[in-house]
């Protein structure tokens, strides 16, 4: 099968373009007629470095090169609308894989109303994605930087911690783990299946991020490199400092359970795993209940500590102790997957 | 290096943004305001299948990345505005590599008024680029597609072609050509160094694309894969057929010679050997003078052919037989490179 045939195929499957489109995949580019402003982000998946293939089916690895590039534009507060994909695709992929990949892409994309609008297939050496999503917002100053966090705000975070860090622990089967996944029996195992969902099967949250800005986030971002280190990029970029209390981080069901099998600390999982895309948010405390609501049905909302002056992210124990929680870096040499 | 790192000083060398870029890369996405239409297309490059690292200097590497995406907006007749570009960085490139590669990518931004708006680095088994492209439009009906074209119309193209074709040949030392090519020793290298850099060194025909969007082009398409396979792409779009006359093609200089060392012919060459990043346009025969006024100074403007009524690409030789002419497939498993 050739690119041509491929992309064919590819388009035949997408769902139907938004009312932004004009023109979708097919011709040299898209043709979209945004209002208001636009926010634009690119991601990329590279097997071996973001996920292994003996791990995700193509379905899973598409799903996520999608969700991960939309957590992006719920870390704006923007509304999701077209995405372009570029597959590279090895020679062990064949075109039921690719196709596979492709409805993995198209069903994160039905979830969120998000248009596939254009891409690009190439032959590489491993499966490799690059995906570059645009929401939209009426306004400028409806979207929400990483800039605007002022000392006397709350810090809050979307949904639970550690589940992605926890299913990635199980996944390497690492400090005993691996005898004591038994699969298909009992509640054990479902803990871990949720977890392991959380590292393969991410979503962005997309309305708890619209929702927040809506009531008046200040500075938001995605938490895709760790608690620690993504609550550092707030802290530089405003100029601020962030305090969180470790006691108050919202665990993931079942992580303390997984984190003691695994001999390790719960917190630490939570506190500098990456990849729960869970959305970690500045606001001014008076509207902190108006958010609190606002969450409830998109995966709640937990103050975990507050902005203050000065600089840099402090994570403090129970004790008075300050935990270090360093973030994930992709272009470090021992990459934690 | 780590990521962040990396980013930081990639960010330092990038030239100032656009006017509708409010704000560029180092947050959750870039944000921006278009007004009227946009133009959105993503290209990659692969090392090995696009480009072959002991050829191209990384700097070349990063300057075809942009320019051929580029391409893609020139044949929509769109005003170039924002790149987003994912950098897939493998062990043995090392940080002057990652950031010649960024000068080359900047190189072009800064020669077309592009904005690098945003990007991503991930570690990966060979060099990868994936280059998003936004162009803009005061209204969509400024912008060209490859479905307009009517019978009647004039087929015309941009600059010269065959030049890239031939670059490949020269790079290759295919058909006995190595011997024939001699560094630094009169005008033969001086032709293939033209070649080689219509090869290595592409340039999209913005000014061109504009001028013959204006001047009333019915449908474009940017010269990547072959004349013969991109016209293929006009007519089955436009529903028309297209004929053109083999010797009507405008050759590059030199490119006769250089088939002749090869053994191959300059025709085929032109009509087959892609890569040459110029335009293929139809437009009504009374717009004709106009489009060629326009585009005297953006490469000149040859008339090869016309627009008829019913389907497929005939390329006539000057005998009267036809000639076959089949683009460049990225997933065929012989790519010419």
């Amino acid at each position: 099968m050739g690119e041509f045939e491929l992309l064919d195929r590819i388009r035949g499957r997408l769902p139907q373009p938004g009312p932004r489109v004009l023109l979708g995949s097919g011709d040299d580019a898209a043709v979209t007629v945004p209002g208001g402003a636009t926010a634009t982000s690119v991601d990329s998946l590279v097997d071996g470095v973001h996920f292994r293939r003996q791990w995700s089916s193509p379905t899973q690895i598409g799903a996520k090169a999608l969700a991960v590039a939309l957590s992006d534009l719920a870390a704006m507060g923007a509304e999701p609308g077209e995405a372009y994909v570029v597959l590279g695709i090895p020679a062990d992929l064949d075109e039921d894989g690719c196709l596979e990949l492709l409805d993995g892409i198209a069903q994160v994309a039905e979830e969120t109303g998000t248009t596939l609008a254009g891409g690009d297939v190439t032959r590489a050496p491993v499966v490799t994605l690059a995906v570059t999503v645009v929401g939209h917002a009426a306004s400028p100053d409806d979207l929400v930087t990483r800039s605007g966090a002022r000392p006397g705000d709350a810090l809050v975070v979307t949904g639970k911690l550690g589940g992605a860090a926890g299913g990635l622990l199980v996944l390497e089967g690492c400090g005993g783990l691996r005898s004591y996944f038994q699969p298909h029996s009992g509640t054990n195992d479902d803990r871990m299946r949720s977890s392991i969902a959380r590292q393969l099967e991410p979503r962005p949250r997309l309305e708890a991020g619209r929702a927040l800005a809506t009531a008046g986030a200040t500075a938001m971002i995605d938490l895709s490199d760790g608690l620690g280190g993504d609550a550092g990029h707030i802290a530089a970029a405003s100029g601020v400092g962030l305090r969180i209390e470790a006691d108050a981080l919202p665990l993931a069901p079942g992580l303390a359970e997984l984190a003691e099998a695994a001999r390790r600390d719960p917190l630490e999982l939570a506190a500098s795993g990456g990849e729960d895309y869970e959305l970690l948010a500045a606001l001014p405390e008076e509207r902190l209940t108006d958010a609190v609501a606002a969450a409830e049905n998109h995966g709640g909302l937990t103050r975990i500590g507050a902005v203050v002056a000065g600089e840099g992210v402090e994570i403090r124990l129970p004790g008075g102790e300050l935990m270090e929680a360093k973030g994930f870096d992709q272009l470090g040499w021992s990459p934690p997957r």
